[in-house]
């Protein structure tokens, strides 16, 4: 038997990414095993998990199972665009900062960045790299991608989606969503995933799954059919295609039934706003010198600033990310299964070096 | 809770990918789960792993587990090539028939094919594309991929291995193994892996695991690395990197603790003998009218020609696939759960019918 | 001033591109020359280009003149191929075996190679490759590529063309025509280029031009709009637009007036003419001992075998290329500027050595 | 014969790329003619070409000619660059703004771009983007690419390219210098090529020629072989490779022969020149109100900002392109063939509109 090679009471504050796997979704696996099943999606979780995203996203969604957020964020953006096809991203965006040119290199996709404040487009800041059309010698803008919750840890009100997504459509450009963290966003916003997806204009999204307690399963999800195609051929030729697909989708099944996903966002959500309002209450009391927010924390990430080596010193206890080393920003995330006294005990850490 | 939705009793002859997970796998992923682990690979399960790749492939050998086949082969091919390399493979190479054109497509590998009788090479096939070096407008031909056990059920010996890389070797070219189904092999041979990897001259391999009772679970093994460059790179931006990869580690782990794996392909490979000598037997004795083997079966495969009405009465009892329905050639697989009770109906499913 | 570097009484039989720029063309070059024209495509020789390409293919043909060959055979297969679409050609096609991969590495283009005997696609050949749409694991065969003259120096009459689309355009695949000696098909058929391109179902054709005494210029021509799209970006992304185009249409235009095109092709076609009916003049009595022709000449191409050390010992007085060394096969090609005097000598030349 | 379609008395300050041939490139298009060559690089002009770019560059220069900027650029970068490479450069790069994309389509080539005030990079710039070594997340920082002259119409000193090639080696990233307008910079900076290019730590170079009075025809220089390779296979999987490639290299020859390069790039700037100071004149009596310069001009563009409706009454008279309409800046540039009359009455046309 393979044993257990680490200390499973061990967690940090590094990633959600660093987590395990909730115990509800081994027993989904383990009920999806036995006999034989059709390969490549033509089993019977994959059918149950497509009426399902029919359910919470429109009758007309379409649900494409993929290995990881990265295999998502291509083939979404690859089904919206012709080959002549750039992207308007934040120059935050995972796609731009973490996918080691994925886009570019995979699908040739070039990307249009602008700098954000918080993460979040607007109109306003898409229309610094939405323009020539027509112009062969540039990159044709015709998508924008936006985050949901952003790298930043900020979430987009359903409102702010639809600004988005109309000024992109009234220029002819598809929307993209990666919502690598789309159930924490769901938490904090409490409103339905359609409010902020579908009913929003977005048209294709990347629906994340291994950061919410997952083994290992995301998806693309088709809101607007008229604006994508091929998604079906994109996720084969892209390495994307699982053999043995009732394993994914048993595993995003599991997300949507019982409200295991929204309960695990929820959770990790209110571990973050534990923590932040327990170092807000210490600094309002003149302690935590040095410590400061440089952004909102809706969901499940707190961005900080501190000394660089005080950091460092509370990093020797409690495991963590410096976000801009220069700038002495770090990046503190909790995930599903993260506890209060997990929370607790990284605030005394804290607490104990500043 | 997440409920069965499919008959945990039936099974097929169509694919081993049809097959589910062996129940230590499951029981592995459990005891490699809860608590943090970096991910990425930077985790105590893939650590592991490697140790055990250096047992079994030698000291040099550096693993990188993937998602898929298809992922594993494109990387471990583009790690051996220059942009203008191009490899030399068999015309029935899943690379070339099954994988949507993801060699050429994601990262521009250039496949030059020849016909096989048996999906096996030869240093007298591989030379029938293994010229024009330094001639720019030929694709130059640096990479031969051979695969085992062949997509036509069939298993290089392992001084068919070495025939073929020392030619490839002595014209500078890398030899790739697709490994898919690499236990089966080695179950077929029953000699230790190195055998006909390492020792034999394959410089980089795709070693599977999906297909031989994991949920999903592949690697590209480095056998040579000063032939191989940029695996990180290259698995990360092929978009092949798993996040919580622990899991898909310790898969692949289970295969080689307490010998699993070769437990698993040689039960495969038995279903097989079983079936086909059951079959000879009838047809020995005058009956099975019309059934001919098209290949040789020392693994998990049985590749057959019978009238196709006859197939097609059969398929509605027992599942399978078509190989090439216009000259009635059929494949029947088996896999780590076939039951002896499954082939014996199989058998008699196929009397009726013929 | 730039001095003479070269004989210019030299010429051989190893191709067409040898040869130099028809002193109409120079000429034409300095016409276009003074004064400024915009760039990319804006200026009246490429506007009047495209009135000529409409007289002569159809009133709605469009014309996109590009550097090269392999450039207009990229653009042009990419306009008519999704990204998961693939080309069924002849395993002698030139984007199989001159291109370095440039179809599969510039734009992830999977080709499906059929074997020929004389360089020439039927529908029964086409359809050895043409099947598996709809399957995702199977690259899409969505288009035809044939060549005009083929690379064996053989013609497609228009009925076989026709048969060829009619055969494509049934099961929903483009038909290109690689034309790089388009010229020298229609010399060789007599007949208007819109009888063998546009009239048979040609959809999006290369035309040639470099290799009928251009400088260097060719073209993609969109037959049938409705199945090619993008061909303005398709062109700059490729890096095949020209900046100072007016120089590459001008040239373009020059083969279309006053029949310059036509006359050099016809001329090149009669010296290859000249050159086989004497050699066969001299088999026919006897003569040359282990001379034979391998395939038809009605253009300007002879395919022949000899013994390996007589075509070394004639190539030692005039230069021309091994087409397989390992069968003894050559390729002896005439261009616009060959001479009588240049074939008598060659067939001397041939008949001192054997 | 090809008639004359077009004004050759008309020119405008649109574009350098709109001017037409030297008539001394054309002489030598006629030299280079007659009788045949071997193609694709293996004629007399070609090998030429190489030792002046040797005694220019330094002896272990090599040449590349290729058709255009766009594929001068990414045949460069491509041979400094593993898969897996990035390319610091300024947002206003070529690469970036005007080539649709083409690095990253075409060879996977991620752009990390950096806003500069005047087109130019420094250390201090580069190191915005240069860090993520070793992370296979982020794209490889491993070459930097700077204009010279750059987009802007500003020029790098000799000391200044050192400085960005200092940085770059000191952190294992190459060195390419887009030289669209090298010549420009050379008359700008009165040095010799070497002194601001080999000398200064430049790895590998796209050397212009079409804005400076040829046809059409640019190189790639390797000035570093151990940090560039394949660019002989490169130059062909990228459709950059001529077939009648003297005609390219003779073009390319005549710059370096009798300083007919030095000579029209000196024209040309000295036309710069002569169109800057008598405006500026014009602004120092207090009038052309409402015009500003936004650039410096050492070589042969201006970039000004007027009120936007009398740049458009202006361009009634002259032609001339918009650079930002929303800031009301547009671009001027001279040719080798600009006159002082045309500058004259530019000057005139602008006086009357202001």
């Amino acid at each position: 038997m393979t044993s257990r090679l680490h200390d499973p009471d061990w967690r940090g504050f590094a990633s959600d990414n660093n987590a395990g796997v909730h115990p509800e979704v081994l027993a989904a696996l383990a009920a999806a095993n036995g006999g034989h099943q059709p390969a490549y999606g033509q089993d019977a979780y994959t059918a149950r998990l497509q009426e399902l995203i029919g359910a919470h996203f429109g009758a007309g969604a379409e649900v494409y199972p993929v290995f990881n957020g990265t295999g998502a964020n291509v083939v979404a953006l690859t089904s919206v665009l012709p080959r002549w096809g750039a992207v308007v991203t934040a120059s935050t965006a995972h796609i731009h900062t973490d996918e080691a040119g994925a886009p570019e290199r995979m699908t040739g996709i070039k990307l249009l960045t602008v700098p954000t404040p918080d993460g979040k487009l607007t109109p306003e800041l898409v229309a610094r790299e939405a323009w020539g059309w027509g112009d062969e010698h540039r990159a044709q803008p015709l998508a924008v991608s936006i985050t949901q919750t952003t790298e930043m840890g900020t979430v987009y009100t359903p409102d702010e989606v639809r600004a988005v997504a109309d000024f992109a459509h009234a220029n002819g450009m598809a929307v993209h969503m990666d919502g690598a963290r789309l159930w924490n966003a769901a938490a904090a916003l409490d409103v339905p995933f359609r409010a902020f997806t579908t009913d929003a204009g977005v048209d294709v999204l990347s629906l994340g799954g291994t950061k919410n307690g997952l083994l290992g399963a995301e998806a693309v999800v088709v809101l607007e059919a008229a604006r994508a195609s091929g998604l079906k051929y994109l996720r084969k030729l892209t390495m994307q295609l699982a053999s043995k697909m009732r394993f994914t989708s048993v595993q995003l099944l599991t997300l949507f039934e019982n409200d295991l996903g929204l309960r695990s966002a929820a959770h990790a959500n209110a571990m973050t706003a534990r923590l932040r309002s327990a170092l807000e209450a210490h600094i309002a009391e003149g302690r935590l010198a040095g410590l400061a927010f440089t952004q909102e924390s809706p969901a499940n990430a707190i961005f900080a600033s501190l000394p660089t080596d005080a950091a460092d010193c509370i990093r020797e206890r409690v495991r963590f990310y410096d976000w801009d080393r220069s700038r002495g920003e770090v990046r503190w995330m909790t995930a599903w299964d993260t506890t209060e006294a997990d929370v607790d005990e990284f605030v005394a850490a804290i607490a104990a070096e500043l």
